[in-house]
């Protein structure tokens, strides 16, 4: 039989409601909800907003101020033992006389790991985890694959018409998507700690990659909880230098950092063929810019690219309902494939309706490890 | 307000729901589900299952007995006024002494168009229509069209991996779908009044293009009301005379029609590109061969060609988790597209999970009338 009852679970499910408000602003921080409950009354709740700002437990704790002593707390994740921007939050808890804590899971930041709960537990706080585990992890993918292999999570976005056509054969493309999946798009570049893109495509559209208030989904936009829009780093590969003033990349609110070989923001080697290494690229932007969330908005070239090397934990296709012919150019080159044995093996974990479009949610499934 | 009470919604949906279950067999008849109402109690009911077999009203007159007496009477159609293989229903209805007639729609078949219903009310019986219109229409789309417009409903299975190829660049294409999405297009075979292919793709997989009973989905195999089941008849395109006696096609039960120039058993002329005119087949089959309903499996070729003369109503199309490349073979060839003004478009009705793979049912909205 379970430890935990109907109304822990009724308080969890808050924390990770509180949690979600955070999705667009935490990054490079996780997103994390928290409920106090003192006699079966909340008496205060809160989340994290933006990295260096308070943590959940902290306005949770704020809210409920003498109330806090003997109370139980629901955190999405373990406390922090650490001092980072802010305090750690194991000590507030414990200084506000918490009787009890409950998380859903253990922080698997390496400067946490269990000594959050290990402080809670040395202050004689009662600590219990596991709680609605399963929506604490979907809560904070880019986070936690970030924390335990130091590379960004990375989601590719593609679009195409139903047989699979990016643009007609003389290179017209817009518009293939219909207007309520382009802005669905801006949802997910809000999201994105990092947006990576090359020099040509942003030639090519003059495109700014710059997340638009007025082109969120309408509820989103409403939901936002900053008064200015966090813009996501637009990381460009721009080996042969094309990018210039000129550009809206560069007209736009945000930063922009360039990878090449030299005389670029991101220095990484190239690989056998001249290409960019991209895992190398990949791991720099996790561990020296706390990359967890990257988003891909790119050509079949690198789009390709990533996916052969493994480095695509999900692609977010739309689908037009359109067919233009085989003369078009398709969604990838050529990948040389002989058997059916050797093609890339995906699974559609979500379908749905954008305008009248589809929006796909396909996890690769790899032959060999990720 | 509506002249229908709920009772009548709730009869005609069981009549509707009854003549559902005819609709692997009654070719080229449509359709028809009866429910007989005395004294708010169904004392007889009735399907069609099969031309030359019983209507919907005689089977539901015969159960009923002299309860008929006074009745009401629930068809998805207009009873029929001619005499074909079987008597008029309307005279059955009349003769039973039916009191009230509650039809969901008219018989748009010419020679029925209102008569039957005009000799239900010379004989006494008060007629209501329109109750539930649409759901009576949506249960013969095929056999409506035909009668209409004398040109079959044409259904195209298309199925390639969701970056739209058909095949390797070798041409190996088996399996792209899963068996579930196979067993699918059982489903479709089965309900169908013909199937529609060419000599290359029949000799270039040895199809037989037959529906086998064990290969159908569960739930249809066991529902299905034959005990043999119903082969549609395979017209299959051979203008060059390749198909041969070797080939399962004609190891198999059920017709095989072939189509050419000439020394074919359906002669249709070729247009000035020296193809056959899909058109005047097509027409020929509604008016010679009673097809409502034509499934077309076949290649890109076949498939560009009805949908470029706007002979499709609607795609099934599949498409499986596996990206292939575009050096693979694309679900159309090139269609000189030079702006998205001209590319096809269409409506997603509905989309669903069928297996690992996912069904699409696509309307093609073409710019002029079809």
């Amino acid at each position: 039989m379970s430890v935990f009852s109907a109304f822990d679970y009724q308080m969890m499910s808050k924390a990770i409601a509180l949690a979600k408000r955070g999705i667009y602003t935490t990054t490079p921080n996780p997103n994390v909800g928290c409920v106090l409950v003192k006699a079966g009354q909340i008496v205060g709740e809160g989340y994290h907003m933006q990295a260096g700002g308070p943590h959940a437990e902290v306005h949770a704790l704020r809210q409920a101020g003498s109330q806090a002593q003997g109370a139980t707390a629901y955190v999405t994740l373990e406390p922090c033992s650490h001092y980072g921007r802010t305090p750690p939050c194991a000590e507030g808890l414990i200084q506000a006389g918490v009787a009890k804590v409950i998380c859903a899971m253990q922080d698997p930041n390496p400067q946490v790991a269990g000594r959050g709960i290990a402080m809670l537990q040395a202050a004689g706080i009662e600590v219990l985890t596991g709680l609605l585990e399963a929506d604490a992890i979907a809560l904070n993918p880019a986070f936690l694959k970030r924390m335990k292999t130091g590379m960004p999570w990375v989601q590719l976005k593609m679009a195409a018409s139903l047989d699979g056509q990016t643009a007609l054969a003389n290179g017209v493309s817009q518009w293939i998507t219909s207007p309520e999946a382009r802005s669905d798009v801006q949802k997910y570049r809000a999201r994105a700690s990092a947006i990576l893109s090359t020099s040509q495509t942003v030639i090519a559209d003059d495109a700014a990659l710059t997340v638009r208030r007025h082109a969120l989904p309408e509820a989103v936009g409403l939901a936002y909880p900053l008064a200015d829009i966090r813009q996501p780093v637009r990381v460009i590969l721009d080996q042969h230098h094309r990018l210039h003033a000129g550009l809206k990349l560069y007209d736009t609110a945000g930063t922009v950092l360039t990878v090449g070989q030299e005389e670029a923001d991101i220095c990484v080697p190239a690989d056998a063929m001249g290409r960019l290494e991209l895992h190398t690229l990949l791991r720099q932007l996790a561990v020296d810019h706390q990359i967890n969330h990257l988003w891909v908005e790119a050509g079949a070239t690198l789009s390709q690219a990533l996916l052969s090397q493994q480095l695509v934990d999900e692609i977010i296709l739309y689908l037009a309902p359109k067919l233009m012919g085989s003369d078009g150019r398709g969604l990838f080159g050529q990948f040389g494939f002989e058997s059916m044995q050797d093609v890339f093996q995906l699974d559609i974990s979500e379908m749905v309706r954008v305008g009248p479009d589809i929006r796909m949610t396909v996890i690769p499934q790899y032959h060999s490890p990720n």
